[in-house]
């Protein structure tokens, strides 16, 4: 089954916004073994928009769209639909007490354009909008099925779990079942090679490899018919750790590797702190964002100057003096300083240079992470642009993985 | 002049990365009065890419494609290109050294297969390629215009800015000049309604709002033949916040509050610092990610446990038994005790319930953002859901916001 996905709006076409919609439609497609095999974005203009189904229909069974049903008299792509299925539109009183209601509870006044909203093509089926006031349908006709939802986010996003997962469900018998395996430490291009055998081992599964920012995510994927499991899946990724080489493999669950390391410490019943300098709070702000952090973090100190790392921190003067802010010293103080502050198990510091300034005994890219733990402290060095140009976003998103991975290995191999 | 963006990858289709090329690629196009027609996406299959060519070319007169240009064997978009405009393909010593160059340097091994990117269409231009292997190029034909960059945003912005903004300024004597407003407190259909009659001042100028979690942005424009300047555009401004109001209006200048606030505290010499609770350190890091940040932020201090808020923030232990730790009181101490902790001119606090827990008398979404300064500290109640559903981060980034323009008032109102 090939399906287009059609967002419609202006303000994506200039750039103003990023399309969020349609990378969510197409994961979810993807996961009843849906083929994407086109997204096109257009502006609000019916008589484009009628040519484009007429175009896109030639190639493809379902075509989704987003955006194109506010109220305004240029929202105009319902109407072209319903002329290009040449089916009449239908007055609905239940949206229409729904719209008004809407407002009523928003304290807003409704316009009277609002009401064309309540109009829909005539044999569909309506996916109401407790979000918004435009609500969406699926159109079956033709031996085609036309699925218009309205263009924010918090509005798709639910009606589209409400409305159109089951009708996925139900017109399609299969399911993409996946898994992620979480790399640190080794090439994209490594660990494609690496994993080159595994369809000689399991020629069901698909995968694919994807580059981050200081990690590498491998996907593995199964298609099933519906309701039937099988421990394929689970075998493949036991095979692909092993190809992969287990010591770069930071998690077969977690999507991230402040996940990664919040499930481990959660696992221990160990906590962690944070003490930090270029990555500005970057680390305690990714690890507060996995939902129950705050089990195993309290603490998370940003010294962004010399000044607090001696007087929050208390790092000597004397080797913020002679070895410099950027050193392994001053990580070491910082790690073992704020471990002690806060009296977590571990303690993770970064001190470096994300730019724009460096010089050519400490570039831009030179960046000590500390680790602290009940065996001792230790500070590793990293230079994250070795001759590639890095912007400081990714210095400090680099760090913040370092930071991550050396935790995980550091809590691994003393086996709190 | 009309341009189609099509951009050419599986891993988008299939949702796994987000198209951020497209969106660059809009704004760049909108600041050169070129109107982007369609935006398409398509998996890398050399038939399918000839007739979108042959579509597309119906309705616009440029077509810029990212992706494809691989050295694999399934990467055959610039020969359908060849194809299509019949033209042959040649191979480039020079381009061919580069390619050599650049693994030496990276010390991987060439595969035969990278020779294939070495050979262009006859005629183009060339588009070198310093951050990869892959080069682009433009090729103007039968009237119309191809411009080929590889995917990886790393290759493809430099590449744009070398070759493809010289190109669209030698091709279009029009310009687009842009002036953004920032407001906080208003929302987005009142900033438009108040906007309204800004065009019957200034028939030239287009306006457009965005809504932002907590924040609006208008932008103004205004096309401009080329070299041409006009204090219009900076007339308009003057009017649009005079009637959006100007306590609503917290920069004509930044791209967010956090960079209107660093401007804010660097213009008057001025330093902060944070205690953060439920955002985690995204306030901190939010403030480090405003490039010279650090000459006006030395210290941030997340306190993620009530341990910490009395143990390394002095909160009394009194205040966080009677009022809990999501209170004014302890806000207020947050701030007050951080202030004096760090000897900074002004800080922030903030605590609340980010979620995903809360009960009746303290919801998610409940915050207490407290603001210290030489006049004094407050705290101010927010309750960001009020019978709105709102996710974990976008209770963490109103609070920011809501943080960054508490702090702009403050600033503004005492005059240091």
């Amino acid at each position: 089954m090939n399906a287009t996905i059609i967002s419609i709006g202006t303000e994506i076409l200039l750039g103003e916004i990023t399309d969020t919609n349609a990378v969510y439609i197409s994961k979810m497609l993807a996961l009843y073994g849906i083929n994407v095999y086109k997204r096109i974005t257009v502006g609000d203009n019916a008589e484009r928009f009628k040519r484009i189904l007429n175009m896109e229909y030639a190639d493809c069974d379902i075509i989704i769209t987003t955006g194109g049903l506010g109220p305004t008299a240029d929202d105009l792509s319902k109407e072209a639909a319903c002329e290009y299925f040449d089916v009449p539109m239908i007055f609905h009183k239940d949206i229409y007490d729904d719209i008004c209601g809407y407002f009523e509870r928003s304290g807003k006044a409704m316009s009277q354009n609002n009401k064309k909203q309540a109009y829909l093509p005539k044999d569909c089926t309506v996916m109401y909008n407790p979000n918004g006031t435009a609500p969406g349908f699926i159109l079956e006709k033709q031996n085609k099925t036309l699925i218009m939802f309205p263009g924010p986010p918090k509005e798709m996003i639910p009606m589209f779990e409400s409305y159109a997962i089951p009708y996925f469900e139900k017109i399609s018998n299969q399911r993409v079942f996946t898994k992620n395996i979480l790399t640190y430490g080794i090439s994209e291009s490594e660990a494609d090679k690496k994993l080159g055998t595994i369809t000689d081992f399991f020629p069901e599964i698909t995968y694919a490899t994807y580059a981050y920012t200081g990690m590498v995510r491998v996907r593995l994927g199964i298609k099933f018919d519906r309701d039937k499991h099988s421990p394929i899946l689970e075998k493949a990724v036991e095979k692909a750790v092993e190809l992969i080489g287990g010591k770069y493999v930071y998690s077969t669950d977690a999507p991230d590797m402040q996940t990664a390391l919040v499930e481990l410490l959660k696992a221990n019943n160990i906590t962690v702190s944070t003490a930090e300098s270029c990555t500005g709070g970057l680390i305690s702000k990714l690890i507060t964002d996995v939902s129950g952090a705050s089990t195993v973090f309290e603490c998370g100190i940003c010294s962004y100057s010399n000044r607090i790392k001696s007087g929050v921190l208390n790092v000597s003067e004397d080797i913020l003096s002679e070895y410099g802010a950027v050193s392994h010293q001053t990580a070491i103080q910082m790690a073992e300083n704020v471990r002690n502050i806060v009296g977590s198990d571990i303690a993770l510091s970064v001190t470096g240079l994300a730019g724009p300034q460096g010089d050519e005994r400490k570039p831009v890219g030179l960046v000590y992470i500390g680790i602290s733990s009940k065996r001792g402290t230790f500070s590793k060095e990293f230079n994250f642009c070795r001759g590639r140009i890095r912007t400081r976003d990714d210095i400090r998103i680099l760090s913040a993985n370092a930071a991550f991975a050396l935790a995980i290995d550091e809590i691994k191999s003393i086996k709190y």
